[in-house]
């Protein structure tokens, strides 16, 4: 008999039908005993609706208004689940993000959760009711709708499970789990059972498009146990917790990457404090994000510095940097758009050694020629030509036996 | 300079080019100098869509629930017509009913507003912003949403006027005022220029179907001037107010009808207490409403009694009669369904006598039969024959001049 925050998105509650299958899904949990808070987003289709009908109006409107118009459509969701609900005997009850107090800052369309008062779903939970709340949105102090941009249900969901101490929230999706990589690259990619919150941040960040970053990030504050699980099959899905001493982990957890990478090189910059700033304060300026950074040590008084972006920035960021390198008296620019991030990813690199040099065995023995390497604590980036993305994921996944479950791994390794 | 709330209903804002059109005439006004407060309804047609959604879940939702849907359509015009206000420069802010603290008693889908705190928007009128309400919603002590029931923005409007001392409330709708009766009956019908509280109550309740009652009611009540314009022509509408000491007044400021009536009559019941009630008990416990009631004297220990419903409850109501005729040994049960109420209402018949006597000197000059005859304080109402209406209506029309501005009638009639 636990307590379960579950969150259902839009594509979920995308249809009458989908409704009242979520609605026949919460209720056998409800008979199983659990206590439960559902949050739901806009049914899909619906913020495009709304922001076409804003559109119409004005090519810019404000964010304020803005808010107001988009937080119609979870609040449209709410009140057609809990019908669903109570048609089918269950007490429930719903709730807009004003209604149960999310207080939010004033930052309208990404606003940031502040506080949540959970008095009220509480004494709901405690008479047996199932209570159901619109994700997305909330109120700033002085009353004003805000919404927490695109994707925010799992925030709210994340922020209702730590905020009431629920025992794990549940995001029910379209996919069933988190996979140790992409399975349309590598068929026999495997489904984790649990993964940490730090992997499931290089994961998210990388490219594995399965849950807000935001939301991994506050439930790894609160430590919240968040569940990915599918709406559609049954599953018990991938369970992203924090780490347990003890715990039999995987040396690598997951393979991430990322397509749509381009890389620009300086070549002979002048060795000096400020140089780097120089280099990406026009990217940042123009509002082009920057991937990995690096810059090789020079033989003489000159360094070479190179830095990957998204590949739809690379032309801006290219006749940028001609305009630095002339300034800076640099020898000569690089590029390259053809070119993808792959990624290893796990916390059991911290313990283990060796890790590296088995990635980059790999790599070497299928003719993949590395042109960048990134590493942080838990993850190992390369970056290689386009052309081998395929073969080099798939490569790593056998070489570090992701098709078994971790604990055949660990007999394997040891 | 004046303060005034003006009302636009779901016609009014049911595209998007009218919400442009909307915003352009309330833009008009503000830069006259006056302050506003705007309160819309649902966009024609968003209403219906919703009950169709909760329809398609449950033919019987909940009441909350259905008001927590409901309640989006105005959040919807709110936003986009706040968006059109901003987009022509000026000052705008949109309030839910919750936001601008409409509270309302708990009885969901028609919802009675107790109380408004204005602060908020005497602030922003203070500080130049254009006030934009949604109507129709309210929340309760608790914090749940409510309806006022459909038609329920004319309420809000009034009620916020009121609140905020408004010097007029305006509701812009799709016919341009009041008239001395339905111009499709009578070519020459006129618009009145002013009509008081009580006469607008008298026709409203009648069939003039420009206002809602309780929004004309309410406008009574706090004296809080109420004035019916066109959404899409220059006119100046009609003024509703209270009666003014030395105001030149009409004798007669118009006729309503009903064209769907039934008459029941029950002859020779025992002229003793309580047999209204039990004529009346089944018929009230069975949801039909009863328009008018006479009793006639009778000549022995028996009495005669007369009512009216509306023709769609005719057949249910002449069932129920007939059992309760058995019950009172009843002589006879007699009914028509085959007829009309007309009725003549104004003010002026209180301070002029002879009224009365040529309405049915009127109606004998055309052969027209009076049935029952029911009279108010300003009020003449005769039922008579269904083919009789537009023949009686005009006649009535010409007979007290009223295709003439008042100030003629007085002229002609002193």
């Amino acid at each position: 008999m636990a307590f379960y925050v579950q969150k259902y998105g839009g594509t979920s509650v995308g249809s009458l039908e989908r409704i009242n299958a979520v609605a026949n899904k919460v209720l056998n949990y409800k008979k199983s005993g659990h206590d439960l808070i559902v949050v739901v987003s806009a049914m899909s289709g619906e913020t495009n609706r709304l922001i076409g009908l804003a559109n119409g109006i004005t090519p810019d409107p404000s964010e304020r208004e803005l808010d107001v118009l988009l937080s119609t459509g979870e609040q449209i969701t709410i009140a057609l689940l809990t019908m669903a609900l109570q048609k089918l005997g269950a007490k429930a009850r719903s709730y807009t993000g004003a209604q149960v107090h999310i207080l939010t800052d004033a930052a309208h369309s990404k606003a940031r959760i502040l506080d949540i008062d959970g008095e009220r779903a509480k004494r709901d939970l405690a008479d047996g009711f199932i209570v159901v709340v619109a994700g997305f949105q909330g109120v700033d102090k002085l009353g004003n709708i805000t919404t927490l941009g695109r994707g925010g249900s799992d925030t709210t969901a994340v922020a209702l499970a730590a905020a009431l101490k629920a025992d794990e929230c549940q995001i029910f999706t379209d996919v069933d789990g988190v996979y140790t990589t992409d399975p349309r690259v590598v068929s026999d990619a495997r489904r984790l059972e649990r993964i940490t919150f730090e992997e499931m941040l290089e994961m998210a960040s990388l490219g594995s498009k399965v849950l807000q970053i935001r939301a991994v990030e506050f439930a790894g504050k609160y430590n919240v146990p968040l569940r990915v699980v599918s709406s559609f099959e049954e599953s018990e899905g991938t369970l992203i917790t924090y780490e347990e001493d003890g715990m039999e982990q995987a040396l690598i957890s997951g393979i991430a990457f990322n397509r749509d990478e381009a890389k620009l090189t300086i070549l002979g910059v002048p060795d000096q404090p400020g140089v780097a700033y120089r280099i990406l304060g026009p990217i940042g300026e123009a509002n082009i994000e920057v991937d990995m950074i690096i810059q090789n040590v020079g033989a003489d008084a000159t360094t070479d510095f190179t830095f990957t972006v998204h590949r739809n920035d690379y032309q801006k960021a290219l006749s940028l940097l001609q305009s630095t390198a002339k300034e800076l008296g640099a020898r000569e620019i690089l590029g390259d758009d053809k070119i993808v991030k792959v990624s290893i990813v796990g916390v059991g690199m911290r313990s283990h050694a060796g890790i590296a040099s088995t990635m980059f065995k790999t790599l070497a023995g299928e003719g993949i020629n590395i042109r960048m390497i990134s590493t942080s604590e838990i993850k190992i980036s390369v970056v290689v030509d386009e052309k081998y993305l395929e073969l080099a994921v798939r490569a790593l996944h056998t070489a570090f036996e992701l098709e078994k479950s971790s604990e055949n791994v660990e007999k394997t390794k040891h």
